[in-house]
């Protein structure tokens, strides 16, 4: 590559994140960044995008540097479809998403809003790159991560991502001399078990909230949970062709 | 299996949909039926999941029938955790989903709540369908697969669908007679090539509707969308491991 990559930074907590300032500042020091990101959180929207309502964009400045900033309505996976089909000049050479404020390991990336944006940007050809902490908290501490972060991307820039791929990496909460490396890992087999907290309004209506035990049944030590539980960057390649193409031969047996 | 299966039927087009309608008249011939499903349109909805609001659900009737029904304010997802965790007195030995009012082939799938919703069931270990219809009309006529959805499901109940598979089932929009057959396919590597339609609101304000184009590079005989161009219905298994398996060794090469 002769000049600066062009890079596309998003995420699900929204614009003003401590997750993605984080980012963009790494980005800075690698590449000409372009920021489009929601104007409010989209946490656990997983690939949602909006056909049955209207989508507003405007240019905003969060913080200083180089970087040029879009605020949108719409969910992460809208933001990379305005991102590159109106907003950008040219299509960039890297999306990047995050980081997470919270864990996008294991079944995780599913529900994840963070995902959604760097897989819409896979689907559309663009290597991409989600990151997570596992740390929900606003104030939570990305320092730790800077060094990863910009090794992992100035790999996925050198290397080429391979196509259908988009990259999940998940960080510890620890501090950087306690992080032991990076692992590539596979998607633990874990699930979430729900227990809704069912409560009553001040009118006598029944309501719920949404709450759950994370349970990883998946003792593999090649896995994102078990590189995380060690103290390891996981990094999961993840892809959008969701046929499960081993099973095609066993359906074919069915009478049908 | 000794007595009638316990079936799940839910959708993403909302409750009262035509589509739903008919999914619940075939699955009453079949099983003991408990509808849980959103109380309103969820299109588009990816993998969604309410989490930062409440959800509220009630007990209701809106077709004749030996069915229990539930409407729920929730997300496809949503809906399938609140009736396996706090609505059904037993795990459902089946869950189906749809019909879908439109496409939930190729690249779809990943946007679909109808599909969303099978694969939560997927998830917490319920084998689990999603039925969709090329025909985004409500009047669309869901007769023609009454026969065939009956076969896919009596299959599904005796053949056992492998674990970690959700079964994507797309009709082309024929009539009976028109239609040449089942094929178990691949997801067709496709995209929508989105153009925004941008309009000025009375205040000025500029904002967007997402519009886009499908397009099928994918020239293989084993799609989901060749077998629908060509008058059959495609039956494609869809996982929710996401790890790009092949590509793990490849990355081990990077210097991380």
């Amino acid at each position: 590559m002769n000049s600066k990559p062009l890079i596309l930074v998003t995420n699900d907590d929204g614009i003003t994140a401590p997750g993605i300032r984080m980012l963009i500042e790494v980005m800075n020091e690698i590449g000409d960044v372009v920021v489009v990101a929601p104007d409010s959180p989209q946490s656990a929207m997983g690939h949602a995008i909006t056909i049955n309502s209207t989508l507003h964009c405007h240019k905003i400045k969060v913080t200083e540097g180089p970087q040029e900033e879009f605020s949108c309505s719409g969910t992460p996976a809208d933001c990379v479809k305005l991102a590159v089909n109106e907003l950008m000049d040219k299509k960039p050479d890297l999306c990047v998403s995050g980081i997470n404020h919270g864990s996008n390991s294991s079944i995780n990336v599913i529900y994840s809003g963070t995902m959604s944006a760097a897989i819409e940007a896979g689907i559309q050809g663009i290597p991409a790159i989600g990151f997570s902490l596992l740390d929900f908290s606003w104030n939570a501490d990305f320092t730790p991560l800077k060094k990863i972060i910009s090794q992992i991307t100035l790999e996925a820039l050198s290397h080429k991502i391979p196509r259908g791929v988009v990259l999940n990496v998940n960080f510890p909460k620890l501090r950087e001399q306690q992080i032991k490396g990076i692992k590539i890992c596979r998607q633990a087999k874990a699930n979430w078990v729900e227990e809704f907290d069912k409560r009553t309004n001040p009118m006598g209506k029944k309501y719920y909230w949404l709450t759950g035990t994370f349970v990883n049944d998946d003792k593999g030590e090649d896995t994102d949970e078990w590189a995380l539980s060690k103290g390891f960057v996981s990094v999961v390649p993840t892809q959008f062709d969701l046929t499960a193409h081993h099973s095609i031969q066993q359906l074919n047996t069915w009478d049908l």
